[in-house]
């Protein structure tokens, strides 16, 4: 992926911080994890699947946490999440999550963690809350006509979400990094009011390239406009076969002005490792059907292995459901173990 | 206390909830509770806690929360927690409340409680808690300089509290109206949105007449103006002495106009269960002095018994602990439970 670094954000920060994680990735622990309200999908794949299974190689402690209970943030009922639970641990363990080493685990089975809502709330105000930006719009994609308390607090839980186990480091894009501060701001206060408990994580800025949906908007997995992890050969080939391209007969990468060829070019190169440019180039005058063909090619090349573990783990729900009764153990423990010193700096009871 | 109803706050509702109380008691769980913060005192007796052990004696479910987690709510620091809970328990048990018949718990001790808060958040609108007229009061009176996320989700914590339990009679103030009604909201769209698990809680307003403090202001165990009912009778002269009266040597009951000497009197009448008009009659041109001769016996003659019930808890402390411990595992009993029941209807894992 490498190749693709010229078209995103890198900050000098983040390339510090890459260094220090290289340096001594046992020094550090990742928070990262999805919502259960659809199937993960190739957007998730290079967007930060990708990533949590090379820091894990890396030697970082990595945490996944499904979040089952924010399912509600932006949206009334949780339809079928036992499912989506189910598909997100294959998912997980398809791409090379290792419960060895990573820890997952889901919000619900670890109540301890929703005890820090409270100290935590009281740390921040509601004229911060009021200034996230983000929250801000997620509102304005909300499904909701009201803006929820849930909602509006959502920076906060996610705040005991990554302090729960002492994340220090946080994966994120560009759009989370004001979520990020509300944590930081909640470590930072707190360790000065009752005693140093709590890391300041650091948001690792994610340097993947945004992957537009098959109809030209946001790759999301409640839009019905991705490509699943779970998809096999044939529907990934209707998929893309359906997917929103442009008149012009010649393809090049020019994701401003032709964002369905270029987010097409662009999911090609991420699954053959290569440049989008070349890409292009190489397909040149072969229209929409040459560029699709390409994309279908690389992209059930680049999952033929991830989907053949799936399947294989899809045959044995049994280990699937123990490797998630096992992170939430850990995850049981280590809360368990973080409230306790909390009560302990906050005078007892906490 | 009959005598004293002419002035105070009796709606038609809170009436015909009272016959139905009397018809039908075991149809009803009351929940109410302290926040450890400070000593409980006369104000809380005579406004609460006389009232919750009334209820008991008419065979009401009594549920009785120490709410650790809400002393940060106005303060910074949960200063002496534990000694404050401690007395708490003894208060409770010299006053009558029966661990035989009613539950005492403290929040901390109930994880599960705090489960609901998310589902319960976003079932309100960030608009609907901005609106809450109390929320505004209190942060007003507050010792922090912004209002905290904590602060700001109150009213939601507290329908968390009554609801764990399902709580159906909420002993209030008129000014704690708005705080039952989000209760209330809550419950009313839970259970159109996911299916009838929880009770609208239906407030039942408190008659008794407001006591000042020593020092004219509204008496509150965190404002040092208030006589604790640990206080043993020397303390209680003292008190009584150094409180604020006026310089009219005749006495009389006029709150409105005169609320210094009205509050000694009217606390006289309560300790007495006489009419104040009646109390303030009869000590008539002794003055200040003569007044608080009266008040002073008076307090000292209804409290003696209950202070030393006091005591006696007090020599028993492993005894006062183990009734906590009871409570706690009652409660959080009630509270799996019930949170089995919001997973079952909200599809598995809330």
């Amino acid at each position: 992926m490498s190749t693709v670094t010229a078209t995103a954000t890198a900050t000098a920060t983040t390339v510090g911080l890459e260094a220090r994680i290289r340096q001594d990735p046992g020094k550090f622990r990742v928070m990262t994890g999805d919502r259960p309200t659809g199937p993960l999908h190739l957007g998730h794949y290079f967007g930060t699947l990708h990533n949590r299974v090379r820091l894990q190689e890396l030697g970082v402690d990595v945490f996944v946490i499904i979040a089952d209970y924010q399912v509600l943030t932006d949206r009334d009922v949780a339809d079928r999440l036992g499912a989506y639970m189910e598909g997100m641990l294959l998912d997980y363990l398809a791409v090379g999550i290792d419960p060895a080493r990573a820890t997952v685990f889901n919000h619900s089975a670890v109540p301890a963690l929703n005890q820090l809502m409270l100290p935590f709330l009281s740390l921040v105000s509601v004229a911060e809350l009021n200034r996230n930006p983000t929250v801000k719009d997620e509102i304005a994609h909300s499904r909701q006509s009201a803006v929820s308390g849930l909602m509006f607090t959502y920076p906060v839980h996610q705040a005991a979400d990554i302090l729960f186990c002492k994340g220090n480091l946080v994966p994120v894009g560009q759009d989370q990094l004001p979520h990020l501060e509300v944590t930081r701001t909640v470590a930072r206060r707190f360790n000065e009011r009752y005693g140093v408990v709590f890391p300041e994580p650091d948001a690792l800025l994610s340097d993947a390239p945004l992957l537009l949906g098959t109809d030209g908007t946001k790759m999301s997995k409640s839009r019905g406009n991705s490509i699943a992890l779970g998809a096999d050969a044939d529907e990934t080939a209707r998929l893309i076969k359906g997917a929103r391209t442009d008149g012009e007969r010649h393809i090049t990468y020019e994701p401003e002005t032709r964002p369905g060829v270029s987010s097409l070019v662009l999911l090609a190169a991420l699954c053959l490792d290569r440049d989008p440019h070349a890409v292009a180039e190489e397909i040149g005058g072969g229209g929409a059907a040459g560029l699709k063909r390409t994309v279908t090619e690389a992209v059930n090349s680049r999952m033929a292995p991830i989907r053949a573990r799936r399947a294989e783990y899809a045959r044995d729900l049994g280990y699937v459901r123990a490797v998630l009764r096992a992170g939430n153990e850990r995850a049981n423990e280590i809360a368990a173990a973080t409230l306790d010193e909390v009560r302990g700096v906050m005078g007892g009871r906490f």
